[in-house]
């Protein structure tokens, strides 16, 4: 994996890497249907209204236009294309266009790529996979969901092979009840600060408090303390308290992350944990936020993140409530293939190279190959009858681990090229190891 | 499926019309490793130059330019990034680029998404999904992989619940041979004109031979009968001989087409025929050219393509010759939709929805939810302790067969919603019948 993109920030994979990419997406795939999330796709373009209504990411947004066409997208006209830079966002517009078809709560997955138009840098793309589960109700949504969602994804990372992993989760009312407690009315901007808390350091995010919103240093001490705190069971409400800030708000916050974090203690011991220094940039989420981490490699940024938001879309006055999170696929895969941290059995699907003793065995070949299939064995036939060393070495060299004789009275038998035990063998009958039958991508051992 | 898409040319699908596709997608995925196809994915966008490269269909294709930037995408900016609008140009680049770290003959199947900027309409969108096999070689490519694709496309289809198919099958080097010996020197004229057969039929293709080529009555007449030869062996190579044309390139071509016709009589009885009508627009073909129908459902128009290409890419003086078909599922599964020929056999692939007794005993229903995936029973959870009555509609509505509740003394009960009958139940040990346990695709029968 030193190889570098031709076109600076869109990855492509080798067959082997894809291997590793396809086994992730499989596993969440199959986590995600286990707990019964139905998967959609979006198209991969919305009009530009919709896809700025949120925010000021205008930059980073690809338009789309016919090459033929006089006029370009731009971000002047609501009706022009641009291509989608999350799921997030069409996933609220089809919740609202196909209202009528679904039953709420709907859970839903989603796996897609995304386009973002930003200067490419380690961990960052132009084009990316991302996977993504939410939760929507129809006017309501049960605050047990914020709960199952942050179990849902432990299961998932945790049958990845990606190491320990931490799903670090704050509450929004939690910290804006105690800036409101402490007397800080902009909340957004108290946390706006807190959010720089990783990059800028502790001293800077005060003088950016008093300076900025007006705090005191005592005020700013105070929230400066509240990030500070991580705990993996509901023992930060003990350390909220100590901080001796009072307000409804902050009561709901506390109650809601203790939920979240007791039962993750029990359900998922040591991989949930609250985080009071999580913010989430985004200005949407109106409660439970997460952010997930790869221990030991933190620097690496967020690998999944997402949270509760109290109204994902709205149609006329029916309001849609939801919870969700999204996987970066692409960060976390190209961070296991740069440091071999997975890696597929064999470079190919095929488990049984049949070679040819002569040109006419071709469709004999082909039958035996038939026989292998049907029970669920790839296999693939050489298309000429070279020596059989050749054949050997061709089935060796592709990464094929079994090659397949036919003698001349009818008899058969198999090779493993890696022991070079050759055994004679039965097309109706014979199955590899089950490690051989498909191909296994798994975490590398310390003994690799 | 009444509903229309809300950008035209742009089809989405509901989760239960997801599960259809997904079944395609795994179906085909399935069938391809099985024949030892290694996956790929390229990116989304190429440079114009190398989009363009093929021929004049850059009215089709979609610039990208984001949307902050002065410029916008044209087609005389050949380093402008734009949508791709196939899965074989960004194959051939891939091939090149990678060209080190593959072996050849490479096989690989490529299942993606492609954009192009035409006039939607009937079975033509702007954004759909293709699945592509190919072989290249380095250097050479044994004809024979031209018959083993037929065969593993053919395999494919037949295992989706699409009806009957046809893969009609022709040679360039057997039509051009033909034109050739007839005395007609612009075969790609000709083929061009042939190819307008089905649109505007036999007489004015007849007159454009003539008026535009400067064919002779007997010419053009020939070379029409020459298309209207169809045959499921090798018959057709008899009424091609009676038609007195003779020329090496045209032996060739009536080899080559009979060894693909005569060993998917054998091996694919019906599915595979020789039609030698068929032309393919694009004029990179060099050999065998596939085409497919749905019998009885023709107009819908081809439904998987392809051919042989004497050289894919080149790099230097190394050139790589292909064979491959492209499969394309969107307008397969809209159309399998519209007409209703397949059905999930559920909605969700929730199979049991675990109830409240009361809102305390969540965890311990997550427990019993756990215990039914960890044998690949997918379960949810019911977030509030609503009356039963109001928690088995709620699953009914969603399409989910099973209920399962929790009694007072720690024993279990299952509802299959569909018949009413309740049983006690282990959730341990408890499985629902094979059909039940994952969703089903499959055709509807005639009962239905």
């Amino acid at each position: 994996m030193a190889r570098k993109a031709s076109l600076s920030g869109f990855p492509e994979w080798l067959p082997e890497e894809r291997l590793v990419e396809n086994h992730v997406l499989d596993t969440l795939r199959r986590t995600f249907e286990l707990h019964g999330f139905s998967n959609i796709e979006t198209r991969a373009v919305e009009p530009v209204g919709q896809l700025l209504r949120k925010g000021e990411i205008d930059k980073e947004v690809y338009g789309i236009s016919r090459l033929q066409s006089e006029e370009s997208a731009t971000a002047e006209d609501p009706n022009a294309l641009a291509l989608h830079f999350d799921l997030t966002v069409p996933f609220a517009r089809y919740v609202v266009e196909n209202a009528g078809h679904l039953s709420f709560p709907f859970r839903r997955y989603q796996i897609q790529k995304v386009w973002r138009g930003e200067r490419p840098q380690d961990g960052r793309f132009r084009e990316f996979t991302q996977a993504d589960i939410d939760v929507v109700g129809d006017g309501v949504l049960p605050f047990r969901y914020d709960v199952e969602l942050a179990l849902v994804i432990a299961e998932a990372l945790a049958a990845l092979p990606v190491g320990d992993f931490r799903v670090r989760v704050n509450n929004r009312k939690l910290a804006e009840g105690f800036y409101l407690g402490l007397g800080l009315t902009d909340t957004a901007g108290v946390l706006r600060n807190i959010d720089k808390l990783e990059k800028i350091g502790a001293d800077k995010v005060s003088e950016l408090l008093q300076s900025e919103l007006g705090a005191t240093p005592e005020q700013a001490a105070a929230a400066l303390a509240l990030a500070q705190i991580r705990a993996e069971d509901a023992s930060f409400v003990e350390q909220v308290r100590e901080l001796g800030v009072d307000h409804p708000l902050l009561e709901e916050g506390l109650a809601e992350l203790s939920e979240v974090v007791s039962t993750a203690a029990e359900r998922a011991p040591g991989r949930i944990i609250a985080d009071l220094s999580i913010a989430r940039g985004l200005d949407y989420y109106t409660g439970t936020v997460y952010e997930t981490v790869l221990v030991g490699r933190e620097k690496l940024g967020s690998i999944c993140s997402g949270g509760r938001y109290e109204s994902l879309a709205s149609k006329g006055n029916r309001s849609f409530p939801g919870v969700g999170l999204s996987i970066g696929v692409t960060r976390l895969v190209s961070r296991m293939l740069a440091e071999g941290h997975a890696v597929a059995s064999r470079k190919v699907p095929t488990a049984v190279y049949v070679t040819l003793t002569n040109d006419d065995a071709w469709a004999a070949a082909q039958d035996v190959a038939s026989q292998l299939r049907a029970r669920g064995i790839s296999a693939e036939v050489a298309a000429t009858a070279e020596k059989f060393g050749k054949q050997i070495k061709f089935a060796d060299r592709r990464g094929i681990p079994f090659v397949w004789f036919t003698n001349a009275d009818g008899s058969h038998e198999v090779k493993d090229i890696r022991s070079g035990e050759q055994v004679a063998a039965d097309p109706h009958a014979w199955v590899p190891a089950a490690a051989d039958t498909s191909v296994q991508v798994g975490a590398l051992t310390e003994a690799d």
